[in-house]
């Protein structure tokens, strides 16, 4: 493991935005736009990865702590999820039909998550939770769908985070309550008793530029509780968190129990591929609910996650990433004190997030996050980061060195 | 080229879709569902392809002429398109932002393509087909959307075939009119003067369970003046016929120019892409409509698409396919001739169909392709066609000698 080489600077990342800006709307758009990171001061694009690593277009090299936004948990080029993607690429992977690896994965994520009962597929985390809704509410014959405020199930109409182009009908009959508020989620069934189809929510709430927060004492079990009262479908989004809690789905690391849960990201580790699997009693329902596209019966990112199960299970991947994590977290916050500055650390610890207390413009965020870049190790400012099961102790060595550096120059912001 | 070889009989296809069907709703759902195919008497899941053929999970051997609903534009493995795939792999694929390859194709696309000034990519049709009537909402602050009468562009609630989970909100702004039928779009326009952001409609009109309609002269033309006129945004849905008609967009090929364009399927030869391309003056619209998923900047596919676009522009795939495409129904209608039996052709050549006059119950049909598939050539019995760069005159002479005998066994249902 080499240590942070000599910072290369963004030029050519700049480069390659500035002729994308002529040619795509905002240059580069939705989760990976560098509007929303630290423009001007931060790789824009990425040239090749290995491992818990990869080097941008300038051939900066990083510790990536964001895993392309959670796909990679077993990181860059797993020689046996590859092995796998490319036995089934030798003989074919989108054709006229579904193959056996369809089946296959079906069977495994059934066998995986015991709520479920059968399994759909897509390519995106938003083809999967929207039809999930769909499911919910040709089940119900109700219109109603409650999501939490700011939680994000992908970037279809009805849950944008965006309002360009959204019109009203899009949103008429989603209602949203904060999270962890129980009474208001209450409050909203009653309000629309007997319309509500479904409860939409990530098993806990992973907001962009803001804390992630856990579910409170009671709150799943408050939720659930009313849903099989009021005949509410409860809709598990495990699209960001799936696959880095439990195996068995996030729900099972925090003790409830979905009706319908939605998977994506680290399903195939980087593969496109995303998954809802749902209750027996739910099955006719889903069968009415049209549901295709041109490649989602290919078959390589279908063996590219059975691969991805098999060595999460076998190495305990989950354990492996809760104790990568756990030590990220103890590393930063022993440095920050080191420094006097206080950090506010959130999340699970495979999907951690750590900001500065009182950093209400996210100026100490930025700075930290582009400093700490400089030196290879790459967090998102106002996104919560990822884990992945490549990711070493002598990684977490050269992170918490940089970050002693980080902190320095945070500090010295005054 | 080797003739067809004996018929395997489907057992294997069979006790897949049984287990399939013990942990998915309808056991294959979508556009690969061999419910709406010729249940029973079928292939039901691919093991493998090459080229223009492909062999299904009990050994049969097909000609395909479906190449998978579009997408093997070139054939499976196509060698310059999988080198170029392979070299994008071994770098990375899905990274926390893009690659080059992103900005590459995003030029090519839009020097391709004479209308397009910019262009943005997701996975799928409907991921684009969606997100360009928003855009055109951005653009123009209207609502409604008119469409043509059974046109498809995706699975998404606005526009899917089916009716399952779909509440009125979904549609309350798509209003339809019929194929070819200016007075009825020009009514529509009247009826809702000022309200209609976007006009969406395939370059030709290929609704499954009915012939192929290419545009009336006049239609298209008509079409754009009231568009224009009106300030409609007219959106082309090129993600079927793309690719396949003309290098430059099918509008190209029946002289009409959209204002935004959606590509997918051939675009990538099975490698899942999709793109908007759109004008100068949409940019800014463009850049107010959220769009982004986990794996849609990934830079394999990207690559891919990259590859097939400069295989299909060297070596003419256009010219080759229309050719290809021409010699079948030629060669089809003079077998059928032969046997007494009236078929009605339609569709461009690149994309056929054909079907038996007077078969109201499509029995005829089904029985056609389920005996030439016997024979080892795949036709759908109620959805067009598509012809590869791949098939070879050997295919076709093939193809024919199969035909022969399925037309006799048509005969013979008397």
């Amino acid at each position: 493991m080499s240590g942070p080489a000599e910072h290369k600077g963004y030029a050519e990342s700049r480069r390659l935005f500035a002729r994308a800006s002529r040619v795509t709307p905002g240059g580069i758009y939705g989760h990976t736009s560098p509007v929303v990171a630290v423009p001007g001061d931060f790789p824009y694009y990425a040239a090749r990865g290995e491992g818990g690593r990869y080097w941008d277009a300038d051939g900066n090299e990083f510790i990536d702590f964001m895993c392309a936004y959670g796909p990679m948990v077993l990181g860059h080029h797993h020689p046996e999820v590859e092995a796998a993607a490319e036995k089934q690429r030798r003989a074919g992977d989108c054709f006229n039909h579904p193959t056996e690896a369809m089946v296959e994965l079906a069977e495994r994520l059934v066998a995986l998550v015991e709520i479920a009962d059968w399994a759909v597929f897509g390519k995106n985390g938003a083809d999967m939770t929207t039809w999930a809704g769909q499911v919910a509410r040709e089940f119900t014959g109700r219109k109603k769908i409650l999501k939490v405020r700011q939680g994000y199930h992908g970037s279809h109409a009805w849950c944008s985070p965006g309002h360009g182009g959204i019109i009203a009908e899009d949103r008429a009959h989603i209602h949203s309550f904060a999270w962890n508020d129980l009474d208001e989620f209450r409050d909203l069934v009653r309000r629309h008793r007997g319309q509500v189809a479904a409860l939409i929510a990530s098993p806990y709430h992973h907001p962009t530029f803001g804390d992630s927060a856990l579910p409170a004492p009671g709150f799943w079990a408050g939720v659930q509780e009313t849903c099989r009262h009021e005949g509410i479908v409860l809709i598990g989004d495990d699209v960001r968190a799936g696959f880095r809690l439990h195996l068995g789905g996030s729900h099972r690391h925090f003790g409830f129990e979905p009706d319908l849960v939605c998977f994506s990201k680290a399903l195939g580790n980087g593969h496109a591929i995303s998954a809802t699997l749902g209750r027996a009693e739910l099955k006719v329902a889903a069968s009415r609910v049209f549901l295709t596209g041109s490649f989602w019966h290919s078959a390589v990112a279908m063996r590219a996650a059975l691969a991805t199960l098999a060595v999460l299970e076998r190495d305990d991947g989950i354990g492996q990433m809760r104790q990568t994590g756990e030590k990220l977290r103890a590393g930063l916050q022993a440095r920050a004190q080191r420094h006097g500055l206080e950090v506010v650390c959130s999340g699970p610890p495979a999907l951690p997030f750590m900001r500065f207390a009182g950093d209400t413009d996210w100026r100490r965020q930025r700075t930290f996050c582009a400093d700490i870049a400089r030196r290879g190790v790459f967090f998102h400012p106002h996104h919560n980061w990822f884990v992945c099961t490549a990711h070493t102790d002598a990684d977490l060595a050269t992170t918490f060195d940089a970050a002693d550096a980080a902190f320095a120059a945070v500090k010295a912001l005054g």
